[in-house]
This record gives C-alpha cells, structure tokens and sequence, in this order.
C-alpha cells in the first residue's frame, strides 16, 4: 500500500537540490542571526497577542471584538510599515456577542450553574424560567419521540453521559517518539457514506432548532462536551435569516448531569436563564486582512503566511488563535525592521470566518487562485466545510501560478518542533535544510503527515503547496480550545518568539529561493473508493 | 535515624499474634462472604450519596442543607434500625449558603467572570461597581504599602501568579511502586518556628478583613489557587460576631490575571458584584451524628467509624466528602441488615465542622476520650487546628479506655488500597490478616505512614488507635477537592462499593476480635527540636 509513496520520496531525496540552498550563502546565515536578533530582544509578540486578547477579547466574526481586532491589526502593520494594506470581503452574516449571561437552578434548590449562550442564538427577554425536559436528539430521526412534550419547556438535548477520567497530562510537549510517529504517509481515505453522514450532523443544529420552535419549547441547552467546567459555546447558525428562534445555552457537564439526575429521581428542575446577547448586521460582510512586504520580481509571484483572527466567544481567543496571528504579525514585524527586499512578495493573512467553515481562507481561494463548480444547493456552514475540496473539476486563476508557498499556523502557542510536508514528498529536503539553524531550538523534524481543519486546507486541495508547522501541544487540546480558559496566560512568550522567528526565515527562505517550492499537480476528482465493499446494512443513507 | 522504629517494628513482628486471628474462624470467613453479598448485590452506597450531593447538595456547617443532611442521615439510620441514634452538639457559629451570585467586568469591555462568594462574607447590598486595585497582600507588614489607596475600591488582594502546565494525568490510580513508598517511617517534626508561621498565616484573614474595611474598600477578591476556571470559595470567619464587613469574591484564575494584566495596560477595570448569599443563626451550634449497633460486652467498649458530613459550598461535596459518609452508611446498613450482633459496640459518625478545623471530631475527643488545657486566648479556625496538639498534659476521660479503634474516611470515592497504620507497628501483622480476602479486590497493602488533615488526627494525638484507608487518588487532588466540580459524577460507583464492604469487615474484625487492637501509650510533650539549630535569620518571630 505505501510502495508509491515511498519509491517517489526516494526519488524525489535523489534529486537534491530542488532549489538553491539558501543557507550556504554567507548573506542568508546572518539574516538568520538577525532574525534571531530582532525576535529575540526587540520581541513584540507578546504584546501583539495581549492587546489581541485581553483588551480586545473575543473575536467572533463580524462581532464589535472582531471589527475592532481588524482595524488595530491593519494599524499595526502600518505602524510597522507593511505594504498593500487592505481588507478583502466575503458574505458572511451576522455579528454577535455576549454582555451577560446567567442560568440558574432554583428549584428544588438555588444553584449558580456555570453556562454559555450558544453562538448566534437570540437573548432572552429578560430571564426566563421553566421547567426542564431531558429529551436527547442527535438526529432528526429522534424528533417523533419528543414530539408533543416540550411545550413550555426548556429542553436538554444532550445525552448526560458520565464523567471523564483523564489518563494523560493535560500539559504536553512532543517526545521525540511523538514526533517520530509523525512521519508517516497515509492514502487519502474518500468515502461517501462518512461524506453524507457529516453533512447530515452539519444541517441537524438547523433541523433542531425548527423542531423545538415548532414544538412550542422556550429554550434549548446542550452538555458541554468536555468535563470540568470548561465550557464552549459553539453554534453556526450565522448566516441573516438563520438565526434560531430558541435562546439555547451550554450547560457545564457537571450541572447538566446534575440537572439529568435529578429530573430522574424527583420533579423536574426549574432552570431561570437570562441571556442578554446581542445580534449586529451593521455589515454582514467578514473581512481577511492582507499586508505585503513587496518582492523586487516583477511576476507577481509572492508567499503566504497566515493565521485566522477569528475565535469563538467563550475565551478570548488565545491559543486559539491569537498566538497564531501574533506569530504572524511579528514574523512580518520581524523581516520589515530588517529592511529586507526579497526576491517574491511576502503576503501576511489574517483570516475572518476560520471556525464556522474555512470561509475567510475559502474566499481568499476563490478570490485569488483557484473556483471549483458551485453546490448544487445553499449549504450549512459544517456542509460547505465537509464539501468544499469534492466539487470538480478545478479551475485554477492567473494568480494560481503565483502563490509559491503558504504557511499556516493555528495550533496554539506551543513552540514549533517541525513542519508537516502534507504529503509533498519533494519539499522534505528543502524544509530540512531551511530548519537547520533551529535544531537548538528544538525545530528540526520534516515529516510527511498531511494535516487538515485549518486554513491552508483548501488552499493544498487546489494543488498551492501549503504547509503547516509541528508545534508542542501544550494544553491546547485538553482544556484551552474553544473553552472559556482560552486566555492569555496559556500562552508561552518563549515558545511564540521562537515560533515569529522560525516563521520568518521560512518565509525569507521562500521568498528568495532561486526556483519556487516544487509543487503537485492541481488535483483532479479522485477515485479511491473501495471498489468491494458493501454498502453497511446500518448506514441509515 | 531509622533505627529505632526499624528495631521496634522488628520486635513487635515478632510477637504476632498479639489478638487472636478472627480470619482463622470458620464463622468469620463466612461473614466476609455474607458483607460482600450484601454490599455488592444489595448496595445502596450510591443512591446515599446521590441524595446528599445532587438532592441537598452543599453542606456548609450550620447551612440549612447542613441541617437537611443531619436530619436525613439520621433517618437513614432509623430506617436501617441503627440504634443510639442522636445528635451531639458543639460551639461552632454562624449558618451561610448562596442563594445566588454574579460578579462581571464591566469596564473596559464586558465580560461574565466565574467567580463565586467567599465563604462567611456578607451580601452585597443589590450590584456592587466600583473599580479595582490590585494589591496584593499576604502579612501585615504588607498592609503599609496600601494604606490610604483603597477607599472606594474592590481590592484584589492576590499575587496574579501564572498559569499551570499539569503535568500529571487529572485522574489517577495507585501503582505498586507508590504503594510501596508510603511504607516508609517518619519522626515526627515538631518545629516551633513552622507552627509560629502556620499561626500567623491562620490569623490573616481576620487581619486583613480588618484592615480593607478600616480603609473604606468596598470589596475584595482573591485568586483561585487552581487555574483551569476551578473556584473554591474557602473562608474560615464562621464565628458569631466575627463576620468581616466586605463581601468577599473569590475569582477564576484565568479572570483575576486578566484584571491584572489590564490594570497594567489601561485604565483599572470595573466589576459588578453580585453577591445574594444568607446567614442563618436560628442554632449557632453544629452537630456530629452518631448512631450504634450495640454490642454485647457490658464492659462500654466500642470501636468507631466516621467520616465528615459537612462540606464546602462550591460543589456538592460529593468527593469531600458524602462519599466517606456514603461508605460509612452503607457499611452500617450492611452490618445492620447482616443482623451481626458484635461483641463490642460498633459506632458509626458523621462529623461537622471539619472543614473549618475538625470541630466535630474535637468535640467528640473533648466530650468523650480525653481533654488538653484550655488556649491561652480565643484561637482562629486556622490557629485551633494547627494548635489543638500542641497543648500538654493530656487528662483522659473514663470513655477514653472505651475506644479501641477508630477508621476514619475522606480521601474521595477512589478504591481502598490498603491502610495507613499511622506509625503504629503493632497493628500491621493484624492489618495484614484483616486485609487477606479483599487483595484481589485490590486492597492488601498496610504501611505505616501517618496521615493529618482529618477527623482520626486529634484522637490519634491522645493516644486513641485511629486509622485512616489508603485510596485511589482517582481527580480528588487535581481538580476536585473543594472546588466546583466536587459532584456525583466524579464519584466512582464499583470504588464505593468496595470501600463500604472492607470497612464493614474491619468494623466486625475490630469489634469481634478477643483482645483490643494495641494503642500506643498516651503522649507525653515531645521533645524532639533539634537542640543545636541557629534561628533563621530570615525568620519573622
């Protein structure tokens, strides 16, 4: 099964060097000391991601935070002295953000229970009180069982489940072993019944939502799906004219299964919500914002680093992904203090709409590089994102050929240990050589792993070679995505001022090597399916 | 410096048996089948514990859920026809629940902090704004630096710190190797200088309420000593007349650095204050919960298992510690629905107030085994703890022979792993033999290590036998001790069932068995500073 992959790695190892190295030129060894310089003591990442997060908060998309986020980001480039400073639109929907939230228990007793509106769902007029009904949907098929009994309430839609044990630290950083086992390629895995089982989940927030307002409930709220009081919040139910009629909120876990074990062995609870939060459709356009450090080839031939600016509401966006944008901007910060005239222009990105479904990158694709056949219908935000990269075939823009390499970062603030090749087996000796400075700072591994769910994905599946950086976990994906402890002080100052600095000698690198990054061909429909299988006698299609 | 304890638990060795070998009867071994059976297959541990977490929930001493659980446990024990059934009371002070609290930062921008009321502290007056200062303040000569700045402010009165990087897994089960490393032998460390110190730090709290309210602040907050949004809420100002005058917050981790940083940035941040909490002083004493089967020695020997009742407010004391006080039921359910009729009283307690300073179980040593001279002056909550063993000579009471072990259970709901036999070597040959038929249930090990914190230490300290379990630290240290997630749901139901099953078998070994367990002689004042120490010249005495 890998014999493919590994005889064209070793091919491809054969024929070094691709481009020019770089590093071997006396000049590029000392950009990388002033690099280090510059990131190192004259370091403002920090700053950039407090100011980000802190005084600016969350960042919703088309929220007042994320209004305000894109014009400080575009100050602060100018301030820097970037270059082709500007905003560029795409359709989005409405703004939202919360002032106030409260849900409580009371009855059979008073309790404070820790909660979060969902995502562009409406307020409540003042508090509302009722009783609950525990009533768990996951697909429209569970509907007929409730059907006639939430009138009045307010329904839990979760199953309670049962409490977590974590096994592993929450705080970590990649072994060595860890990192090995990265390195591996897999063939890419295209089933339509997992396609058509996502894009049902992707419509049933909407399909729920009609339900319950059908049905007469007053307000919906979901189990958080993470223990321990961490909370979330998500919903994606954006778009004008979309918007839920429900006030629905997350519970806790811990209070939602209280809440369930109670209404089992007594009367059920009364909860009082009172969600005063508010809609904004002053402009239903989201915005990336785009700054150039511009390239002396007249080809119009640039590199790319981007982050999305975008977060949800329950935190302030912090690892997730302030880190990744201050990263960016410092790397731009960086390589503008040192006055450097690269051969290719150097494009810095901040995207908007990243969380619902890509679409800030999405439109940046569309915009810039490349159209895939529309859908055949208006799709949810999940749909468009399961979707986007299955609509054929391809049809690449004049600004395709130009985009020479992009750089993604939006996995937290952890220090970079490598980069994923994403299955661009010519680029590994490239990307060795461009890491070798960085070994002491604990970068060095290429590996071959293609990695998904964040903004260069749809850039990579119309052919850009687009990459993402390894970097050590911390405790992002145990506690800090998405929950309300997505704050400033998991962020780790050493490990951002190491991830601007190698980000910027790659993007330096990119930018002057002789010949561009090699790339794949733009991606034909492919056709992988297991040709011998039965279709599963339980897949409900 | 081992050599006597080595020696000591060598010759004691040597003279087993020093009781007869109840595992050695027929009869006996007849009754582990006949307690398991019923603790397996007839347990009720869990539905205890759930009533006193989710249906009453906290149980802060003299709160009326405190009382709803006096009440309900002793009809528990009437229910499963305990007899002596009753209540003992003991001074302890003021009745305090929330009813409901919000507290938020307004400026300058708004967000929905997680924060609960400090124990003991009043209400605010409706929604309290003002401004913060963040000063921090540990001891007095702190104080200083401050005055004359917080009129009119909340203060926050904690270091903002850093966040965490948890290194160990949340939740986690005993190994053999950490087993075995609890078998290790301690002198005992009597440093007047500590002691001193633990005073001071006890006495703070009343110091610094004093102060803020002297200099007209209108609030204060503290940091959660856990980051990760956990809340905790401990206060210690329970007494009748000492109430501090501010309402008091203590504030997420994660927030109270936020407020931090943005003080350092920009203008101070302003909070609202929401604080609904109640005193309740209709009975300022607090009560134990005792209830026997009777034994049928005339002699008044019994032995005893206990476990405090009372909890914190943040959670559902579910951990801390309904889980000790489930087992101990369900122990005595099971012993009572055997229909054993022992040859010593077997007792069961539920103490009060030993989360402010094991008031419950001091009363019990006071009215019942033994007295120290009175304090010098009124003590603190904090300065009675550290304090109660310190004072000599000991008088026993005529009940203090009566007494021939105590177990005593607050480690959460993990499994029991063996049993601490708190530096008493005489019982480990005994221990082991007691332990013999739950070893493949997981509990074999007997170390010697002595443990604190709990309602065995001040029997232990007049020379009473008094142990405590080891067991499975499962997320009781990580995360759920005293804070908002001390829920059912953490609680381990195959692990509860365990634990009441070799409880009730310890409880009929150790009142069935022909000689009491052996005791130590009754302490004397130690002596055991090192004479030839020079005061730490850092030391503030």
């Amino acid at each position: 099964m890998r014999t493919l992959p590994i005889t064209l790695a070793a091919l491809l190892l054969s024929t070094t060097p691709l481009s020019a190295k770089p590093a071997d030129k006396p000049d590029d060894n000392a950009q990388v000391l002033r690099i280090i310089d510059e990131g190192t003591n004259r370091s403002q990442v920090m700053q950039t991601a407090q100011h980000l997060t802190d005084v600016i908060g969350p960042r919703m998309t088309n929220s007042p935070g994320m209004r305000k986020a894109e014009a400080w980001t575009q100050e602060k480039f100018r301030e820097w002295k970037l270059a082709n400073i500007h905003k560029e639109g795409f359709a989005f929907g409405r703004g939202w953000w919360i002032e106030k939230s409260s849900v409580r228990m009371v009855t059979p007793r008073p309790i404070q229970l820790t909660a979060i509106p969902i995502a562009w769902t409406p307020a409540t007029k003042g508090a509302l009180s009722a009783p609950i009904i525990v009533a768990p949907m996951s697909k429209p098929q569970h509907f007929e069982k409730w059907r006639g009994k939430l009138a009045g309430k307010i329904v839990l839609v979760s199953m309670p489940g049962e409490g977590s044990e974590p096994g592993k630290p929450a705080f970590q950083r990649l072994s060595d072993e860890e990192l090995g086992k990265l390195d591996s390629y897999e063939q890419p895995d295209w089933n339509p019944d997992k396609l058509a089982e996502w894009m049902k989940q992707a419509r049933f927030e909407r399909e729920l939502a009609d339900f319950l307002a059908r049905e007469g409930a007053v307000a919906y709220a979901t189990r958080s799906r993470r223990d321990g009081k961490l909370l979330h919040g998500e919903g994606y139910l954006h778009r004008t004219g979309e918007t839920p009629a429900l006030p629905g909120v997350e519970i806790a876990a811990e209070d939602y299964r209280r809440l369930a074990r109670l209404a089992l062995v007594g009367d059920a609870p009364t909860l009082e919500i009172d969600s005063q939060v508010h809609f904004d459709d002053s402009d239903p356009q989201g915005y990336n914002i785009i700054a150039d450090i511009p390239g002396s080839d007249a080809s119009g031939a640039y590199v790319m680093a981007g982050a999305h600016l975008d977060s949800w509401a329950a935190g302030d966006g912090a690892a997730d992904n302030a880190a990744g944008s201050a990263m960016i901007m410092e790397a731009a910060r960086i390589l503008s203090a040192m006055g450097v005239k690269p051969k290719r222009t150097i494009r810095f990105a901040l995207w908007s709409g990243e969380e619902q479904s890509l679409y800030g990158s999405i439109a940046y694709v569309e915009q810039h590089l490349a159209n895939r056949p529309a859908p055949d219908r208006k799709l949810d935000a999940g749909e468009l994102y399961y979707s986007w990269a299955t609509r054929y075939p391809i049809t690449t823009l004049p600004g395709h050929k130009n985009l020479a390499a992009y750089f993604n970062l939006d996995n937290g603030s952890g220090k970079i240990r490598g980069i994923y090749a994403e299955n661009n087996q010519a680029v590994v000796p490239i990307f060795r050589q461009w890491l070798e400075p960085f070994g002491p700072m604990g970068a060095s591994k290429v590996v071959i792993q293609k990695t998904e769910g964040t903004d260069h994905q749809f850039m990579q599946s119309v052919g850009i070679p687009a990459f993402q950086f390894i970097q050590d976990p911390l405790d992002y994906g145990s506690r800090v995505h998405h929950s309300q402890i997505d704050t400033f002080d998991h962020l780790k100052a050493e490990d951002m001022r190491q991830g601007a600095i190698i980000l910027a000698s790659f993007l330096l690198n990119a930018a002057n090597a002789d010949t561009p990054l090699p790339r794949g061909p733009v991606p034909t429909q492919p056709n992988v399916t297991d040709p011998f299988a039965y279709p599963d006698p339980d897949q409900d299609r």
